[in-house]
């Protein structure tokens, strides 16, 4: 099987998913239900949330998810499994239920992001495949978001496919930059499969290849007169390209009606270079041209360019972008947290030597609360057997600080997850990518505290719990004690 | 289209390269021959070395490259391309030259690793997908490598796939890791893809699905009697996880002839709780009973765990593998080397205000020099039109201390490019994995000094040149400081 085949990401999983399957095969497989949640335990880069995303790529495999006569045969080579197990493969499809946040919403750690209701094996088959796109899609998005806010309303344009981790993490790494707030791609294939605005001008060797630097800017001006964006570090910025660039203003397609759209500075001091080449440009009368800066970018170095006056109107990133560099894992997780046998439900908690570890049990529900003004002020896990009401002054547990009498006054509440799996199959159609990258603005823009989103020593979120909950989990703790 | 469905990764491109490509089309694009070089400039966490490989994928992709209807539809959807440039790639394949370095040699900096000899545009068409794969590949055979270094001949698996950058990351990470020495992967996908051993017992869901610990591993015990490894963290490892291990060892496994194989750690302090470990089930009489350990591994955890005496008989390695955490940016580049127009060659050398940013300028080849007792000495960068001697004592040129009289002596020399691809033709059949993989463990065995192996300052493998070489890149400095 070659990269351009046909690919059953089916067999994208871990295999003890398919030893604990067939394990439970002739024992309570079919027959019990379980709930597994997705959650994460730290923001990457000490940041104040994360952005979900992954879901329609979740949604599309488990919709899809099947094992061919070749995938059989290749277990079955492996000389693990029951005839009757694999038999059972052969027409599988998955019967369960999953609910999640929308794609693009602000998300904190601890808190369920996705979750499976679904029969035992059922659950246990798609651990691997959930979590590899949502670690990979969420940490992208959070990075990106992360690199926009810190150019401050410039754009910040995806360049990194030639330094991601192969073809699906360029793919579905611009798919997440542009869930992120990125502009647009330099990746054609995501461009194509995802709609996502491209662009791209020339590489060094465009200029070495020519003899000289002015030549080589006078044979792209002609060919893209109205797209004219010159790469001038080949060989001096200062001296050569910026001069050469000007010349082929001046000569090349200001007389034809045209303008210079910009220029890209892709080594060197940005900051000292940017400052030197708007002067020159302005001097030249070419105050339209923008600069656009590449080169080992992040929101560190773009906000210490930015710190020193650089004038730079947008960004090219790529490598630190495209692997999430300064933090490359996001580290989402899928445990069980609860199994239903007939009419017996257990919740279920894993313990733990550090008091950060141990999960929330049991079926739940997750609100975000809104103060007056409309700003997300925490969120709430209760059981899912409860109503909440706000109408009243409602009391909330912290779980930091259990012993504290607090209330939610005047707030209202926005319950987070919704069902996008029923009995196997999608409930809702799929999103406009614009549609996802508008609702993660909105939320930055008019729900998440300022505070949320600084990179320095961000306001922690409150994860609050209803009394119940609080009640449920502190049970099942004294239960493990005693046991 | 979803990610089940064909994809065409010709399409994994930039799109400068398509507007460079169609730039260069209706002026020398069709008649113009260049040679690109793809050499990277760091070892990744300043190691001594890295491992090349990506070969066999790059391959496939270029006998394959082809444009479908679709893909010719969405360019032209640009209104960036001229028409008689989109009817060209309609029956578009690539016509040139590859040469490569075998995929699994150890290489170096500043080395090329992959030449490319194609008309213009066929060499501009290809830099992301082959800069994308090596990167990829390369990073995590590297990585890979320095963990199996670490382990001191004990096994290592690949555990990553729910961390990796996506699906591709995993599967084609999984590969990278085997020939980087890992003895295989938890990843299906990987293992029926590549033939690589697959291996895989139980999750903490296995444990907490069960009413208690002991009955969970009697229950797994019984069903794989002869492939038994017990994940022991989900409680208490002493006080609860192996004590449940040895009574079902006791009371299961051995009455009916089988033995324990191994217990898993994956949590907690490893060094400590791997040496209790060993003296309870050493108490228990089961001696063979193997110690698995896992949980945010890398070179660096390994390294301090056995430096402690820590009892592990084998790693499984997640996050810190495939991502290779620590360092997770391989940057190779690709970059003109050498143009020909008719019978004029002409050298192309990019200088840059950084000396480490020169690059090395027109066709060459590039020899690996052995001493009398098989040890690899240095690396020599030669022009294409040389023939190297060693039979005489043989003067070569280190470009960091030109000024010395420097001898080979009774020395050998192994050229390390071979053509891959002669006129877009694969030439020779695809190795088996598991020969690349004893190919890098053999480099290392038998040819590389152990001081470049060691993590703390590596020894610098010198790159020299034939004086030859040496004044073609001189005078071409020469010509770029007075032009």
């Amino acid at each position: 099987m070659t990269q351009f085949d046909k690919r059953n990401i089916s067999m994208m999983m871990d295999l003890y998913e398919m030893t604990m399957a067939n394990g439970y095969f002739t024992d309570d497989g079919p027959k019990a239900e379980v709930t597994f949640d997705v959650f994460y335990r730290q923001n990457p880069d000490g940041g104040g949330f994360a952005i979900f995303a992954g879901l329609e790529q979740i949604v599309e495999y488990i919709e899809q998810l099947h094992f061919d006569d070749e995938d059989i045969e290749y277990f079955r080579s492996l000389s693990l499994f029951r005839d009757d197990f694999l038999d059972y493969l052969r027409d599988y499809h998955f019967h369960g239920n999953i609910q999640s946040l929308p794609e693009g919403t602000v998300m904190y750690p601890n808190e369920p992001i996705l979750t499976v209701t679904a029969p035992l094996i059922d659950a246990q088959l798609i651990e691997t495949a959930i979590l590899a796109q949502i670690n990979h899609q969420s940490l992208i998005a959070t990075k990106t978001q992360r690199i926009v806010r810190a150019a401050r309303g410039r754009a910040v344009s995806d360049f990194g496919a030639r330094r991601a981790h192969n073809m699906d993490a360029a793919v579905y790494g611009a798919r997440a930059a542009y869930i992120g707030g990125a502009v647009g791609t330099a990746t054609v294939l995501a461009g194509k499969q995802f709609s996502i605005p491209v662009s791209g001008t020339m590489a060094h060797s465009w200029v070495m290849y020519y003899d000289d630097e002015f030549t080589a800017f006078k044979n792209y001006a002609k060919k893209y007169p109205d797209a004219t964006v010159l790469l001038v570090d080949t060989y001096d910025v200062l001296h050569s390209g910026i001069p050469n660039a000007i010349r082929c203003a001046k000569e090349v397609l200001i007389p034809d009606g045209h303008r210079l759209l910009g220029v890209r500075l892709d080594s060197g001091d940005l900051a000292y270079l940017s400052k030197k080449v708007r002067a020159m440009l302005d001097e030249a009368g070419l105050n339209d041209t923008k600069i656009i800066a590449s080169n080992s970018l992040d929101e560190y170095t773009i906000t210490s360019i930015l710190g020193q006056g650089g004038c730079i109107d947008s960004f090219g990133v790529g490598e630190r972008l495209i692997t999430a560099k300064s933090d490359p894992v996001f580290g989402a997780v899928y445990k069980l947290v609860e199994v239903r046998r007939g009419d017996t439900t257990i919740p279920k908690i894993k313990v733990s030597e550090t008091v950060e570890k141990i999960t929330n049990p049991g079926s739940k529900r997750l609100y975000r609360i809104y103060n007056e003004e409309g700003k997300a002020i925490a969120d709430l896990i209760t059981r899912a057997d409860e109503e909440l009401d706000l109408s009243e002054p409602y009391r909330y547990v912290d779980p930091k600080k259990p012993w504290k009498n607090r209330f939610f006054e005047n707030c209202t509440a926005r319950e987070l997850m919704t069902d996008v799996i029923v009995d196997g199959k999608r409930v809702s159609s799929p999103k406009q990518l614009s549609e996802i990258r508008d609702y993660v603005l909105k939320q930055l823009t008019d729900e998440i505290w300022e505070e949320e989103q600084r990179f320095e020593n961000p306001h922690t979120h409150y994860l609050d719990m209803s009394p119940l909950y609080y009640e449920l989990k502190m049970s099942l703790l004294d239960e493990t004690r005693n046991a």
